[in-house]
């Protein structure tokens, strides 16, 4: 019977059989010292006889071995325990080097990137580097355990599409048995489509963006967590939600995944339970009285003023997390409401610098909708918004909602510096493989 | 406060505040009643004053409310609760009537199915309509809590990729900054991949596949669950790890929402915690000597084999899930594991007449890897396999797992006779919207 690295505390002085990755190999004071991985961690084996050491001739780091041992305290020793008396059978041998350390810490430097996405099936063996996705993928967990508890459900809508929602230039097109497609940049239509049954849903899928530029914060293929919900009184409603599901999951991962996140040196949240809002004027304002520099002209916050509000939130609020309210109606989308003519009921969570999510309240009535999209210059009649018209034009709600980037929330948790770091195979203007 | 439908039964004799559409309408007595529809369900109101019951002139289905008024015990209503001195507030008006009944069974006959889609977003807002994705919602987060429960992680992989896995015609290509791209018809390379790091692993997601034929089984964009577990002793454990799932998920789906799927007319399921397991040779001569008709000759069971072998095991086996063992070599992937020079390590998963999934213990030795890429006309030299080869050579442990239909598990538990009809917005040859 198989135990796992993190269980050998409760075997003191037994007889166990571990299988793993030989991890790394020295030589010291005449005996072998070996370091074992599996999935819950590494765990050091001592061998002295010669007989298993010889097993281990020309064999390299990534060999497949099942070790029986007795387990030992040892404080020096990874766990706190080592394997002695080890008998070790060789399950899959490697006769190769690996071309990256494996043992040793592996660069993020903006140069080094190319390098580690290129060996990511072997990188990410590096203890620190799994880490970030099991991370990801407690974030996922507890974001869905939240959502539950708020009564929404799970939907799943199409990622080809004939029309991309939001247009432009940024859509992947490909010919769908002769008709022309579109990869789906969001489910916004559809979520919002779905409240008009459901009143709350959430999807957790890829989005698609024809991302001309490389920076540190856009890919081409993102997951996105997508929220909508119904019988909203106010804007308040839809932020609160938003505030509420980053304060709980992030209070939750470093409950339960605190000694994880120290080793990967993530910076502990400072964070209150209800985020600190200022109107985009007062941001402009307050910056330029800061720093000197005026930005008012501009229709969004520039990535400056979102790290310097983070910032000035933190110290001044005690909180790391802000949203920028009253957005500019000149970068409202068709399907967001105004609050009056220069603004719309519509903020950007801001989370360390970085925007997470913008949280509008929708256009939820039909002719008002219709001549947003006129306004922008869509057709109501295009076939393809048929089904969505529909639906408002027979009873859909108040309703608001919000595209997280998943990606980028895994960035700011963990303090990676560059999104791609957050995802196992990213997507870039440069990079279609691994 | 807002009240839901479902929770009315604990607030008689309270005066309420419900909020929702109206579902129903109509005049008995000299009184009007109306059934107003939330999330939770329905809820009939009884109007007498005039003034309220003015307010709803010339309003139609869909029109949304709210309603405070009495709860008050009633046997004959549904729910067993009925709101009196009821007053109404107009909070969204409908003017037009729908274009499809809603309060009516909605005809699922393969005729009317076009209808069906091509009203989605209004059609479900039928109670029974929008159960199906209720119980689809609660599938997957019982599939989820299993795998948790299993030490499984969650792992998103790219969906657009340089080669699909698979190869063949059945991909969608599109242009990616000039390079060529395809939309992944599973995780599978990168699934097998992060076993070498994270061991057991699975992913939810869509999968894509440009699927030239219209049948009830077939759709171009389906959701898939991959999963993939490490350190394996034998193809038993990886086919008990799904039979496990499946067993499990569908006992407590009926736990939990019974009422739901018996108003679906769900047939319950038949099954034993071990599925029973019968070699594909075996089948096809028990099917010939059933029925006369010899099936040997076909590398895979025929669909009229698979609804058979599923039809015997029920009534022999007391289990209409079945695992057909011993596929055929001819049948094999590169990347599945053979037994012998005739018979793959690999299994299908029936249940109730169509396969949910295929079962194979996969290749991990890589130098097998590279013959058996070489046999199905693969280049190992290939540039986008490079990643995938990279983490054989320095050591993958004995593994399996399944790419696992989650459309067509929602349609066998509720009986749906359609894939489709699993899917909010399904994508076939011929439908590319809603």
């Amino acid at each position: 019977m198989r135990v796992l690295s993190s269980e050998l505390s409760g075997h003191i002085n037994a007889e166990v059989h571990l299988e793993g990755w030989l991890h790394k190999k020295r030589l010291l004071g005449g005996l072998t010292f070996i370091n074992l991985r599996d999935r819950k961690g590494i765990v050091q084996a001592v061998i002295k006889d010669k007989l298993e050491v010889d097993k281990l001739k020309g064999l390299q780091i990534g060999t497949i071995l099942s070790v029986d041992g007795t387990v030992v305290s040892e404080q020096r020793a990874p766990g706190g325990v080592e394997l002695h008396d080890v008998k070790l059978e060789v399950m899959v041998p490697v006769s190769d080097e690996p071309p990256i350390e494996i043992d040793k810490p592996l660069s993020h430097k903006p140069e080094n990137l190319d390098t580690l996405f290129e060996h990511r099936s072997l990188g990410l063996r590096n203890l620190n580097e799994g880490k970030v996705f099991m991370v990801r993928s407690a974030l996922l967990k507890l974001i869905r355990e939240f959502l539950y508890s708020r009564d929404f459900m799970e939907i799943q809508t199409p990622k080809l599409v004939a029309n991309a929602a939001e247009g432009g230039a940024e859509v992947f097109k490909l010919d769908y048995f002769g008709k022309s497609a579109s990869l789906a940049q969001s489910p916004q239509l559809y979520k919002q489509v779905m409240v008009g049954v459901f009143e709350r849903v959430f999807e957790i899928g890829p989005a698609f963006r024809a991302e001309p530029s490389a920076t540190t914060r856009h890919v081409s293929e993102v997951t996105m967590l997508d929220i909508e919900m119904a019988f909203i009184n106010s804007h308040e409603e839809v932020m609160d939600l938003i505030q509420d599901l980053l304060y709980t999951v992030l209070e939750k991962v470093w409950k339960e995944h605190g000694d994880d996140l120290t080793q990967l040196k993530a910076p502990e949240p400072v964070l209150k339970p209800k985020f600190p809002r200022y109107p985009m004027k007062q941001i402009h304002s307050m910056y330029q009285e800061a720093t000197g520099t005026d930005m008012s002209t501009e229709i969004d916050l520039t990535p400056d003023e979102e790290r310097w509000i983070c910032d000035y939130a933190k110290e001044h609020d005690g909180c790391e997390a802000v949203f920028a309210t009253e957005l500019p109606r000149a970068k409202m989308k068709f399907y967001h409401m105004a609050k009056n003519e220069e603004v719309a009921q519509s903020a950007d969570l801001l989370f360390r610098g970085l925007e997470l999510a913008t949280v509008p309240v929708r256009e939820h009535r039909y002719d008002i909708l219709i001549e947003q999209m006129k306004e922008a210059g869509i057709d109501p009649d295009d076939e393809s918004f048929r089904f969505y018209l529909q639906a408002f034009k027979h009873g859909l709600p108040a309703h608001g909602g919000c595209g997280f980037g998943i990606d980028r929330l895994v960035e700011k948790t963990l303090g990676l510096g560059n999104i791609k770091e957050a995802i196992l195979f990213p997507r870039d203007i440069n990079r279609l493989s691994p």
